[in-house]
């Protein structure tokens, strides 16, 4: 109810500014006596932290998880799963200088005038190690639906960094092929070239965004619960509340907009003895409820808003300053990193919509 | 928790198949002794009704608005409200033929893979007639905001129909100028191909899509509850639950992906005395929180699934046949009327962040 | 979020003044394809309603039951139910002279401070009408309840009116036994002693209160949801929110406090091959979780606070007055309507922690 | 929605098991910019840490509060607080033995049958040890409270201990007179004979149970929902949630039902041009919603499940086995302890309830 909280039946709240004691997670709803390896969750932490190549933040955050409550002998308790990491990587003098002004596009100026306060330094809970602890919910929440839906998988890759993009949905690529590439990027030439261009922006201290593809594999039908809570409505909710996240967009999307009914409309045909659908334009939902299909969608991020060039910006007296900040310790892009979260996210979005499922379904 | 409410403090509970008894919603939390004309939220239906034009579908739906609880002598009383309309034209033959197969990319398979059991006839819970409550309810919450912030005001408009859209952002255009449209296009040059382009596609029995528009004017600095309640992640909920909506985006949206930070960067300036920013590149908002400049976004929606040309299906028993509608009461876009259902739930998204905001401001 | 809404998974939220156009529910949770008998709720609505003997309000509430939406052909649509009935017996001019004052011990003042506004006459929202809503929706869940656990069922009846009291608990009173007594008393003698108290009472214009036992037989082990949510903190919340309980215990309860734990302690025994124990003090709860013991619990009511003598009270105006009520439609005792309150609140904790039991169990 | 978080506005959840890493718990929903003092939340801990006199667990817990995260320079910041106590008295042993069997009137069965799993040793998430969490929350709520209603107080004492009670209700006792005795009773001669009664009952391995009064002081009109969250209702559930409680009445509670209307309704009057009531029998609240009076409720405590005699139980194979506890830690009597779980979960109550109220008000 203000903010921190994701889910109802699958409820995660997370906590911590990003240079304060720690930042964390409490888990309340994983069912008891299920198969939880805190090592799975520190392998995603890891995949999201910084540091790991030229292309994100050179801060080091080693993030070493602890778990505080909920799990025994790696099992669930059935209790509320505290998972925290301590801020060590502390470097408050970065930010002084930025304490009276409000950096362009930050979230500075809109956490000062709804808070009347600000973090003592850096972003507070608006900076990206909030993600942190989206990562290890999520890395938990997939382990909880690895044991009762063993095939649903989540995959999320870099579809794009400015206009250069995979040029077609890769429907098969699996998770290793994803790691293994630093930009989270599955196609080996794009890749290449997406580095390029992250070299030479940053060399300008200038930033970049883009796109980020989802699918949902294996999705039982009957996920999603409509009027409200429609299976994309959930994801929507959840991508969007992803920081420098400024679309979201399932099936087709947006471009579903240029095409007739009669192209859109996916024809159910009898598959093995399965109803299935001939093409899947609407991307796995119909009606808010997944029906069997892989589902796909489309995050898109914008270019990350602390540049190291020289911008205009205003300080807390309203006076017009100039602000140029020095060494970085921040992303030029964000999107090798926000993979992780995607995944994440999405995740939970199938751990509260699994339970919700399950608690109502006759057998 | 079962899809068919939205928000917590200003609380929507909708009900009503499309073919039942009736369709309504239970407001709670809705503060009291605000004036709320039943008249003002009767236009608003009014304006969602079809059989408005020819471009909207001719089912004749009067929707006479019932008050069956919480307002008396024009105010609110501070206990939950419920507004309801009475199915009258209720034509079960249409349906009955549908019964045994599956319309492609409608939600007939999903929910009866999900609930084993489908409405009589017609879409029950997954038809348009649902939104209905929505728009009845989205008008009281505006009621509520004017008392509040009178200023504060949601404009939205049909952009494009498939490849005809309106050139810019049309960021003075008034309600009277969109509600006289019976396309809700503000632009009568481009409203009057997309009645040609309708005419046309409507002759073959196919069906378009398009992109709506979306503002919100001078919302007060500090609605959004950051990390996952964002503003955007809200509105990004709300515009997707909508039937047939299938991507959503604020500010430059999926645009800002290929711009560089310096280029997206909204610098903040002294404007009269207040701090507000250059451009508007982030829609409004920023770190999840309203900045107080105008908020925009944009609902994609995907073209009509109910065709009245020949496609194929399958039946219950999975057996592949071919579907035909006959007459047809169904619209062949769904942008006119869609319209006042994205005004109506940002309405809402408004009123549950205004009561979040006003929860806890200092004074 | 404002009082008008009870339970999540299985959630009902209620509206309707008591003088207004109507009172009902929509509960929202309800699985699919669930028998639900619409006359099996008309009878729960008829043993609540006033007007059945001398010792109840001569107010004539037909209370016909209209479905509004959710069930079709008998059975659960899986989407939200609304059921409401007509305010009919309508006599506004009882009231009149009452609303420039404070009624002692009603809710007209707290209201009003409140919400800065009254209901037109009568209690609103205060009135015990509103809890027709309630029995309507227990006799749904009562209905749920029974096709997933078939042995479960809840029975109340009156224990006590002022100092007339039944000896000792009833474990194996039937349903029949309670609804053919007209003060809901299983116990002939008991009941016509507390017959005469009422009469004796009721022509002094003074009124009575008393205490209702309920009993859950059958409740499955493993129903509440430790640390906040235990069964018993559930049901205390539900008969505490009934108008004009005053307090709530289970099992031994207050004299539990006079026991040595040697005493209280429910020894654990092996009972046909079943882990059962040998006393039930603990009232079938144990650390908030049901253990397949009886659950048994008390709540007392306070005296109706509308009296047919003389009171003095104030006005709006703060000046003393006198206050007589003439003709009356009020009951001398709630005990008799109270019971089927207590039954229908009993059914709304137990469909709520079944499906939150449902939603977490392995198989 | 598993039972680890209590209220909406002022949301807490709690975690930590009783020997695991840690117990703490986050709370969101605190307004920013509140003076919270760390130190008076310590305070608050100290008192019910165990270990203080001989009437309660000699077990040394000394509970240091780590704050994780949304406090800064004494201030809250708008954003999730997580305050955690690392558990450094960790006993193994003292449980093995009890690992295979259920100890009576324990949790021990419930949790198995529920959650088919159950923490390693001792009471887990039903242990004593989870309401530090609650005290924790409730000191920060006090705080919070105190921000925006310097008068509102909570106070709370032993009224009982088996048949040894006050007399009266103490209306003027201050925080100081209760916290200055060892079992938080204000009558010395009373306490004397109280602990006279502990020191024999404990020498025969026996426990005791009892009453504990709380009262809030100065609360202001209008807090509380009806119709289900009526502010007696929220209390109920918030009572009967602590760990061996099994009663709660308010005003005249219990003793009401003896009463006639014209007894028991408290009268309006005009005193010093307020209005308020000649007697208080209502406790202060009316219609669900608090009037102004003190509010004064009372919560029975059972005798301790844990005894240092011999009693029978079974095992997990059912087998009878008898059952002889040897060292002790655990307190003969819960009251001196419950005083500040008490207390605690009545700030929380008023906290949600304070902000609820906030939310809608006009003004």
């Amino acid at each position: 109810m203000s903010g921190n909280s994701f889910g109802n039946l699958f409820r995660v709240l997370t906590f911590g500014e990003s240079h304060g004691h720690s930042v964390g997670v409490v888990i309340d709803g994983c069912p008891a006596n299920i198969p939880i390896s805190i090592e799975h969750i520190q392998r995603a932490l890891n995949r999201r932290r910084p540091g790991q190549s030229l292309y994100t933040s050179p801060r080091d955050e080693s993030d070493q998880l602890i778990c505080m409550s909920g799990l025994e002998k790696g099992k669930s308790l059935g209790s509320s799963i505290c998972l925290s990491v301590k801020n060590k990587d502390y470097r408050k003098k970065d930010y002084d200088e930025l304490n009276d002004l409000y950096r362009p596009s930050h979230a500075d100026y809109t956490y000062e005038m709804k808070y009347g306060i600000r973090s003592k330094s850096g972003g507070g809970r608006s900076s990206a190690r909030e993600t942190l602890a989206r990562v290890a919910a999520g890395a938990l929440a997939e382990q909880m639906l690895k044991f009762f839906c063993p095939k649903l998988e989540v995959i999320a890759f870099t579809q794009s960094i400015r206009n250069l993009s995979l040029k077609n949905d890769l429907l098969n690529v699996s998770k290793d092929e994803i790691y293994s590439s630093q930009l989270r990027c599955p196609d080996k030439i794009i890749e290449a070239q997406m580095k390029d261009l992250l070299n030479n922006v940053q060399k300008t201290g200038d930033t970049l965004g883009g796109v980020i593809s989802g699918q949902i594999r294996n999705c039982p039908v009957g996920f999603g619960e409509p009027v409200f809570d429609k299976l994309e409505a959930d994801l929507a909710k959840a991508m969007l509340s992803i920081p420098a996240s400024k679309g979201f967009e399932v099936g087709e999307g947006f471009s579903s907009t240029l095409m007739l009914g009669s192209e859109h409309n996916d024809i159910f045909i009898n598959k093995s003895n399965e109803i299935r659908t001939k093409t899947n334009h609407s991307g796995g939902i119909q009606g808010g409820i997944s029906n069997g299909e892989h589902i796909n969608f489309r995050v898109a991020f914008k270019p990350v808003s602390t540049l190291f060039k020289k911008q205009m910006t205003v300080n807390k007296f309203k006076e017009n300053i100039p602000l140029k900040l020095k060494s970085g310790r921040h992303d030029p892009c964000v999107l090798p990193r926000a993979v992780s979260v995607v995944e994440a996210m999405a995740y939970l979005v199938l751990a509260e919509n699994f339970l919700k499922y399950k608690a109502r379904k006759l057998i």
